[in-house]
């Protein structure tokens, strides 16, 4: 642990890259899969587990925490690391994101986003300078700048458009940022320009200008495509600044990870093996089951028999079937922890074959088990 | 453990016992609490902590296990105990109760009773000998013959007809047993009689002629009331066979617990640690409280910080909240295992007073601190 906020690149396997990100509440070894913990918590997980796992560092909303139980409040009880028990590094949005996909009758201005709690309707008011404040009340160690992540496709002329409003909202961010924050606190840049790779270099350019400890790629895994998401990574990371984290956010299934690690991303975050495991969907090295299925009925073979998780290993496929069928919260509960289990594995695989430089033959292993095509 | 099923009293202040049940799955200390996993979990909890709670065995309901995943389903995978992953002592009801309070269109005859499934209108005809068949199927180590059980008030005349009925289906099920059960698993028979004494007794003797490893209290905690419940313990218990356990269905809250203890009671199980903490409410030292109460919304005490149970010690009052308020399944799953911590701490705390003579000043104790007045 450092009292600054670093980054330490250990290796290279063509684009990919293995290193270890410090700060003072721990090390996040990458590439680093964030478990996403919206409400405070990472759902039906004891934070303890999701330690355990391999998790360095999970994802706090902005957008819930603001309203309920509101980021003073969290405050007050000493912070979101004390609050939710997890003394580790957590990493929080700027909450633009969400009170675009959540909230009601939002109204977007030079200034911010004004808008309604989707909880009560009450009024809020979303600025670059209050989502860096919010996010310094929850005391974050890596904190997100205010943008405007728009759908693809749009036109050229309105990503544009939208994409300097995000970096207008970037030197804002970091003004206050500068006047909230506590030392060993990151605040990222975002990197937006939808598909186009002229805004996408724009974007970085003008965002490096201003300069940040590490990068954020925005306004991806919004409905392009995985292939098309991989050609504007192709053309962006190899721009971004090789001494900084890349974090593409909000990716995403196992695929879209190696793929992106491939192409040098180094941060992901995803409510996917979460949201998944609470659906009764496992993912497994032979790809993704839906335990539901009534072929698991009678199945006594755990997920995964060698695995050092619980969840995998000491339960059958025909218990957690059951469990789903008759709406147990323990169905949730162990193929949550199962999935988290699983993508940390594959974080873990891909740190070992890069420092080992046999990224490609894990990328090819990763193919061949899963049938993925697109890699 | 032993290869055979015993019980050995080892201490006993004035009605109040502790001892040790023994079996070949692991020894139970009396008096003992044990968790009900309705449908082979207990609910919202992992079966690891269910043991670090302090509980020696658990409890499976045979109507819910019969229709969904059924028996034979559980014995194909190997029982219960490997089903659940729980290698402890487990512990059946009959089904009868749950056939009369959840299923459809139940016909009671000499014979046994049939009924709709609750879940999918399937018919199914349950009779002394095919509950005994469910339970070996289970694997059940503490099997209970099947009974009828009335609701308080009814008559004398129906009383003793349901008893008697009862009654012939204590020998059946005793016969049955003695053909399907496995070497060190045991049948209990079930005192009824509803709240008169010359039933209760009659109920008594005939099951001590029949003659059994134990004997349950049933008929109770129908809506009778405390000082009722009691009023039939004080009468019953005392003809009871101080050699075997002594196992009160479906009992109770803490103060139920404690009020049954110092008539003599070894064993109870109860919905009520489980149920409650889903909807939460929190039983502490100082009575139950309601999690969900806006006064907690800032309190940052936990529920008890001298406690051994994460649970209890590590997340505050308005965390709690927060992820009830939030409907997080965290909430659920921290409070239940809070309370069945707090239920299996109020046993331990039981059996050493009784072990050491002072029972009467845990009772007054408990009385004091939980402001009960029937105890």
């Amino acid at each position: 642990m450092s009292a600054e906020f670093s980054f330490t690149l250990n290796a290279s396997d063509g684009p990919a890259r293995t290193g270890v990100i410090d700060t003072p509440r721990g090390e996040i070894r990458t590439p680093a899969f964030m478990p996403v913990g919206t409400a405070g918590t990472v759902k039906a997980m004891l934070i303890d587990h999701v330690r355990e796992t391999g998790a360095d560092i999970v994802l706090g909303n902005t957008y819930h925490l603001m309203l309920r139980p509101t980021a003073e409040r969290v405050a007050s009880l000493g912070g979101l690391h004390q609050f939710m028990n997890w003394p580790r590094p957590i990493l929080t949005d700027s909450g633009g994101f969400q009170v675009m996909s959540l909230s009601k009758l939002r109204k977007l201005t030079e200034d911010g986003v004004a808008f309604q709690s989707h909880i009560d309707g009450s009024r809020h008011m979303l600025t670059p300078e209050r989502s860096i404040e919010i996010q310094c009340l929850l005391g974050s160690d890596i904190q997100m700048q205010l943008d405007e992540c728009p759908a693809i496709p749009i036109e050229h002329g309105a990503a544009r458009e939208s994409m300097l409003l995000s970096a207008r909202w970037a030197e804002r961010s970091k003004r206050a940022f500068e006047e909230k924050s506590k030392p060993g606190q990151a605040l990222f840049g975002i990197v937006q320009g939808a598909n186009y790779e002229d805004l996408r270099r724009e974007s970085l350019d003008k965002l490096m200008q201003i300069g940040f400890p590490g990068y954020s790629i925005g306004g991806l895994a919004v409905g392009e495509g995985r292939e098309e998401m991989f050609r504007v990574l192709e053309f962006t990371t190899p721009h971004m600044d090789a001494a900084r984290p890349r974090y593409l956010m909000g990716v995403g299934k196992p695929a879209d990870i190696v793929g992106a690690v491939a192409r040098g991303v180094d941060m992901f975050d995803c409510v996917a093996p979460t949201r998944s495991g609470r659906h009764g969907q496992a993912w497994t090295r032979a790809g993704a089951v839906n335990i539901k299925n009534a072929g698991f009925a009678d199945d006594p073979s755990p997920l995964d028999p060698g695995s050092t998780c619980p969840a995998s290993r000491d339960y059958s496929k025909a218990y957690l079937h059951h469990l789903f069928r008759a709406g147990e919260y323990l169905g949730p509960m162990l193929l949550t922890w199962h999935n988290l289990h699983y993508y940390q594995e594959l974080m873990a695989g891909m740190r070992a074959a890069i420092a080992a430089g046999r990224f490609a033959d894990f990328v090819a292993q990763f193919r061949a088990e899963t049938g993925e095509e697109i890699v």
